[in-house]
């Protein structure tokens, strides 16, 4: 590495440089984002699609007095370069280097560590409110979302509380590439780029220059010839209906454009939002031409040609595959995501059954209720989502599917330990929170077999709503039962008087497998079960418990509220008194690294839960007996 | 009772009523709805809002064909008038009798049980898109949501998405009373009602009127005059930016203009919105001239005055006087709502520091998410809202508060059983799902004293998020500790060798004390004890435990994976295997009754607990005992 970049250790560095400095400035950044990405995987079309964007950012603002917020943060790798990080792209995303989001601990420009969309206004909105009330006259609180991110219910919430606020200092930077994950969905999408549905993108900032030319429209000189580029200034009125002034839309590649934009945008003092135009992938053709997602967040490939390296089969095949085997015989069956087709494996669906799957944008909430209606409708909805994400969505499963009891399917992508993604999106808490949910019932697939059986099963209820859960990466190696307790499985029978009773949730059926054998070799005699349905519980349990003299639950989830804690209370409700010990994630966010290493840390390998339970039995029978109540 | 109403058993008889009739009809119901909400209490004030609305949607829509979703719920008492349950309002709220919401049970017109707000939109996305779907032709899926509801941001969601399907039948009615519990809040309240400001509701009609004439304004009809009605026709501007078609403004209590306008709407077989302007608590003086919210949820009230009976001093009392007192010595403490600033007390805080106050609109998700920004920004939130509302934001107070450590305090208002408000207003879900989330501490105030000692506590925390939650009615009498145990109070001590412990959550620790006494008289020696933090738990309670033969664990929350789930897990990992039994609120959706008849229903009251802890005892007794691990 060498040239400009190099000599940029802050934002101060980005401000001294000329005008004529920058492009070369942008091309060895993109040089630099391709070279990594393709060593270590990463958000390479969002990143590539705001060099230009985050130079102007760091040239007209001054951070970190004023605050900039990515939404998500998986477009803030320029700014990591630009703010004095440019060394730890050697190890990006790896452990103990450079996380892929913000990141405080990184750097005091970094402010929000949280990767869920749609938030970043939200987090404008209390900054500028607390520069206001603080006297802080000089900052701005500024927010770069991009326009998936825009359909996100919280976002509007949090436009409709700026656009209250004349004098509150925020300025809003719509990141608008039309397409999200994938081509962005709903009214505001047609809306915001209706020129894009008939003209190249190339074509579209041609006539835009055209008609208003470089320097960008300003709020105040708008109204005279509204009229004549209504079409373009279409989101002007929308979002001036709400009070909020506008400036735009500017070519987002443009960086003396949109440092002019800023600079008027920053100089006004109030609420205002900028809009950008920019290109995902921009500057590197195979995500320019790749049709999916335009590189959205490809693992390491081959940089002449952009070739991802194989990936072997995933869970998330396994579920597309069987989806679509179900939705021929059942013409009830439809899919709904959020803004994620291809990664949650919907795309098959979608190419099998167009009428029966519905793209809601980033709107878990909507999802679910939406899906809550087609079931009152008659259909059965197949909900398919990221584990992390349906925290966003906890009360309309509750309230809008639960409480009347309708067959939804939500299918849990990413569920457990996800590891390089960083602390927001690893999916441990659906197995504790969704406890709560009264007739909710949840299967936890061990390997590939349960899962297409478990599918299958969920999509057959009919009085209720089921979540199936599964991890990220290559599906399980197959474990076939040696019997059955109940509904449940029985990966191995203990044989002569069993001393522990294992209870191994999906895919940790495997690790408690490898346990079991450790264990029997040290002279306890281990059982070990998988529920299936881990909700209900099976009362087989119970019994099954009182056989043995300490009962072990195994999950990929966080340890407080999960299976563990649902077993113990089986057995306190049962008067079964046989001690339980919980093993799973520590509640914590967790340091990005790969899974199998954090797995390794937190002591959920069979080696590990050896280990732990055999601690657990000499402490146990080192234990001086709890007396009997005395009546 | 007698006259038309007497006549109406389902949407049939109102069809066949002549539009003379109807003035009539609409002042049978109002007469009726102040009738029994002045015995029972009720949702008046927005009910009196929706007669006319409501009559004229049973005219021209046929239910339950054409399914009518309420949001929220509570607006649905003349909807139930009219659908066949006159009868029933001799009962309302009370156990065994009529809801105050929708509910499946009661009707087949009835679809959508949950009220908590904004969720119609997507019930009917969902639903008509399952009419598509099936071939179902003739259906049309109605929704009527308040102005209030639309700052939800799962209502943008669905409008995003109703908005991008062109032949969708959905009618939207948006009743916009300009006030939904209290004056609506942000840039789209002053956009929907911008001449409300400056023009009284009666002047604001007749201008309307004047301008467009009795006949609503139709979507066809509107690009001819939209230049001069501008100012009126601004909603339209931002709907149709949308691509939703709208017809309105429409007087609300003008019953054939409304007819007019639905009929138009029904027959369009597309997405439209229905701007319909109404007046809350129409009809009724009281309700007309009251101040703070139009009687938006009275309880019992003389009928000729509309004065209400005093309710004595309530939990919240205690909180509201606190805060303020708070707010005197810290200036860096500020309140946030969400469109609750009288129910949930914040109007004295709002009164002494009007600066230091935001009423974000019905918005939980920003609220928290702005609550973390101000934090971010050097203040100290405290964001009040119902317990069942947090549920809304389980995922920003995770990922935006508690994944940046930031000192923002939820006070958590009608926690645990509220009884008559109907299964989605109990607030038992908080002590459960916030179990999760990494480094929030939570306490539960057993009395006034130690409500107003641990707000105190909870806004001195700097590095981390507090929720303080308490019930719904009369402040619990004061309870003094007769000892500690680490930070725990010890409220009764046993004397001699002790059997139980009983672990009392909050207010839970009078029914304790009530149990020990009955307890104690059995020769069951117990120890009584309020954790006051219940997150983290102290670990003195596993010494504790550890010289007791049995642990109870008494909470006003649901069962599952609540304290009682943390305790256990508590002594689980300390290797204390004292049997626990943990009592709270059944895993279930209730049904509404009393407060006091709830807790009594389901086994939380001092007798009961004390029966279920002397069986537990039995039982233990006379169990054989579980044998040592073998090494």
């Amino acid at each position: 590495m060498s040239g400009l970049l190099d000599s940029v250790e802050g934002p101060h560095d980005v401000k001294r440089l000329d005008a004529e400095q920058l492009p070369e400035l942008a091309s060895e950044i993109r040089d630099l984002l391709v070279d990594c990405c393709s060593r270590f995987g990463g958000h390479l079309g969002p990143n590539l699609g705001v060099v230009e964007l985050t130079i102007a950012v760091h040239r007209v603002f001054d951070s970190p007095r004023d605050p900039v917020i990515w939404d998500t943060g998986h477009q803030a790798y320029v700014h990591k370069l630009l703010t004095g990080r440019l060394a730890g792209f050697g190890a990006l995303k790896q452990e103990g280097g450079l996380s892929g989001y913000p990141s405080q601990a990184e750097s005091e420009h970094d402010f929000v560590e949280n990767s869920h969309a749609s938030t970043a206004l939200s987090y404008a909105d209390g900054l500028a409110k607390a520069f206001k009330l603080r006297g802080e006259r000089e900052r701005t609180a500024v927010a770069i979302i991009g326009d998936g991110a825009l359909t996100g219910g919280m976002a509007w919430e949090a436009l409709n509380n700026i656009a209250g606020v004349k004098d509150l200092p925020v300025v809003i930077v719509v990141n608008d590439n039309g397409r999200s994950y994938s081509p962005t969905i709903g009214g505001l999408a047609s809306h915001l780029s209706k020129l894009r549905v008939t003209r190249r993108y190339e074509d579209f900032l041609d006539y835009v220059k055209d008609k208003i030319g470089n320097v960008p429209v300003v709020y105040d000189a708008l109204h005279g010839f509204k009229k004549g580029v209504k079409d373009i200034l279409a989101p002007q009125i929308m979002f001036e209906d709400l009070g909020l002034k506008y400036i735009g839309p500017v070519d987002g590649h443009d960086e003396q454009a949109m440092e002019a934009a800023l600079r008027t945008a920053r100089d006004f003092r109030g609420p205002v939002i900028v809009h950008a135009l920019t290109q995902k992938g921009r500057g590197y053709s195979p995500a320019e031409n790749h049709d999916e997602d335009q590189f959205h967040s490809p693992g390491a490939f081959d940089r002449a040609t952009g070739a991802e390296k194989p990936k072997g089969r995933i869970w998330t095949d396994v579920f597309s595959e069987e989806l679509v085997r179900l939705g021929k015989d059942r013409e009830d069956i439809v899919a709904i995501t959020a803004a994620m087709l291809h990664p949650t494996g919907l795309a098959a669906f979608a190419d099998a059954f167009p009428e029966r799957v519905y793209d809601v944008g980033i709107a878990e909430q909507h999802a679910l209720t939406s899906a809550a209606g087609l079931a009152l409708g008659g259909l059965h909805p197949v909900v398919a989502v990221y584990a992390t994400f349906l925290n966003r969505a906890f009360d309309q499963l509750l309230m809008d599917v639960a409480l009347h009891r309708l067959p939804v399917t939500v299918v849990l992508d990413r569920a457990g330990v996800t590891g390089d993604d960083g602390a927001s999106h690893n999916g441990m808490w659906d197995l504790s929170i969704l406890q709560v949910v009264p007739g909710l019932r949840i299967a936890v697939p061990r390997d590939g077999e349960r899962l297409t059986e478990l599918l299958g099963e969920a999509v057959a209820v009919t009085d209720g709503p089921t979540v199936l859960r599964f991890p990220k990466g290559p599906v399980a190696e197959s474990v076939e039962a040696v019997g059955k307790l109940g509904e449940m499985d029985v990966l191995r029978a203990a044989t002569g008087e069993p001393d522990v009773l294992l209870v191994g949730v999906g895919p940790m059926a495997q690790s408690c497998l490898e346990a079991a054998t450790l264990l029997d070799a040290q002279g306890i005699t281990t059982t070990v079960v998988d529920p299936r349905w881990v909700k209900p519980l099976d009362e087989a349990l119970a019994l099954a418990a009182r056989a043995h003299r300490l009962v072990a639950v195994v999950e990929d989830n966080g340890r407080v509220g999960g299976v563990g804690d649902a077993v113990a209370r089986l057995l306190r409700d049962a008067d079964v008194d046989v001690p339980v010990r919980t093993f799973g994630i520590p509640q914590e966010f967790l340091d990005h690294a790969k899974r199998a290493a954090i797995l390794g840390r937190i002591g959920l390998t069979g080696q590990d839960l050896a280990r732990q339970i055999t601690e657990a039995v000499a402490r146990r029978s080192q234990q001086v007996e709890t007396p009997p109540a005395r009546r």
